[in-house]
């Protein structure tokens, strides 16, 4: 039963086998939201201090904090993101930076033990980045691609994995310490892909004995309702073994779908958060049972 | 590659691990339903005539027909409603019922290749229904009880699903003619009903290579927003191999679960039946692509 740790100074998240799923929000990240990108250049947090709030607020485990934008001070920026972020919550942090010297700068200020986003399969890659987590005592992200690109051949992506998770352990990292992403292809590009990361995830939880982690929403790019696909996808790579995902917990059909297979795993006791998320929505079975207490409709 | 295949005079549905997921739409039976159960008694079926219409509207690829009403005359109200069906829709049914007579009744009248449902692994179920499938060249539905009650041992419901499988062969029928039902509990009941179910699930596709079925509500009874937890269920099902469901498809959610669920099991070539069905509902993706031909939004 792999377990990954990540801490901040009060709480405690566990990422396994036997726990229930980690949902890491992905919001704070100003790929593709320009608006963001802006302010954050500008030393404006305000739009990244709600963006936190409203994702802790809609059930997130963990955030995600990334700084990448273009010719802008991203290691000081991502220092700065999450010492405020920390200032006010109080769950761990995902630090995620493809340059260096930000995740260096992001773990030097960062309060716990975090989750590196992320290592890959190339050299560089691991030469730089399993160092930084080991001096930090770390967690690491890896994502299964390498100099070579990212294979369509899932068997592929899984011999990058074990390269990774190997590479890892030469740097005292055990391998309950790496978080594999086996990388979600959009699956109206590639009908095959759903099939190909199910049967990964189920392979890198089986054989590699790691916990594993996407970006969730990839899975739908291109489609309409994505967040029906997407509610559909996290419940099969949950059913295959999936243990968290980087994703929006401001969807409501992600929520769900990820309590609901909590529950369908046992992995929600007497399903007493799903009882306590829904039994006063006005769904079917929950009629009759409103209560006029002060618990909130959506925690 | 299993696949069961059931006929009416003009349509072939075939339930199979290559296939998409056959939805049975589970309304017409009046168990449970007052009114319905005292119409039918009547001969009064303009509740049937509906519900099956808006079943198959709605996306149900067979119907269940059960007319199991206590004091009744059950094999021909059976039959009545069977050849009432047939003469308004096409597809193909699943005859219903505990009583052998309703059976035999259903199967004389019905109009193609036959889902029977169901037999159990009790000797005495098997010794009469068996040679009725037979007979009518149908397929069955296997429930994993027997004399003994429902286990709550998955291993011991394989046996049983095993067990009805090699009785039937005796008959000729073969193991693609049976589509074993695993049985789900109540998981706000049996915390580890689900996990159970889905291991179930995978032995029997895996192991004994047939197709499988399940009442899929039953897993959410007892807990607010069930079809929450019914399409949690339903995707996570798929995901370990099952093939069909009886449910209701009148439930948007178990659509979506079902039609999300065969996009990523590489069962919707192209995206093609959830693009049109999507494409048209405001939803995030689908924005600036409505059209204004004469497409339906809902199929």
């Amino acid at each position: 039963m792999t377990t990954t740790i990540v801490t901040s100074p009060t709480k405690e998240v566990k990422i396994g086998f036997d726990e229930p799923f980690v949902i890491i929000g992905e919001r704070i990240n100003p790929t593709g939201r320009k608006i963001l990108a802006e302010e954050m250049k500008n030393g404006d947090y305000s739009r990244v201090e709600a963006d936190a709030l409203a994702q802790v607020a809609a059930g997130a485990h963990m955030l995600d904090i990334n700084a990448g934008i273009p010719l802008a001070d991203e290691p000081k920026i991502l220092a700065e993101v999450i010492q405020l972020v920390q200032s006010f919550t109080d769950i761990p942090l995902c630090i995620d930076s493809s340059i260096i010297d930000a995740l260096e700068a992001g773990l030097s200020v960062y309060q716990g033990r975090a989750l590196v986003n992320s290592v890959t399969g190339e050299d560089e890659s691991l030469d730089r980045v399993l160092p930084l987590v080991a001096k930090y005592d770390a967690s690491v992200v890896a994502i299964s691609n390498d100099e070579t690109g990212i294979s369509e051949d899932p068997d592929v992506r899984f011999e990058v994995a074990k390269k990774i998770v190997e590479r890892a352990a030469d740097y005292g990292i055990s391998h309950d310490r790496v978080v594999v992403d086996p990388l979600v292809m959009p699956i109206g590009a590639i009908n095959s892909a759903g099939k190909q990361v199910l049967a990964l995830v189920s392979r890198l939880r089986n054989e590699l004995k790691v916990n594993t982690t996407c970006g969730a929403s990839n899975v739908s790019f291109g489609l309409p309702n994505r967040n029906g696909i997407n509610g559909s996808f996290l419940s099969m790579a949950m059913g295959a073994g999936m243990t968290s995902a980087i994703t929006s917990p401001l969807h409501p059909e992600v929520i769900q779908a990820v309590m609901g297979s909590d529950v369908m795993l046992g992995h929600d006791p007497d399903c007493a958060n799903w009882i306590r998320k829904y039994r006063e929505a006005p769904a079917e079975g929950a009629r009759g049972t409103r209560t006029s207490g002060g618990r909130r409709r959506r925690s």
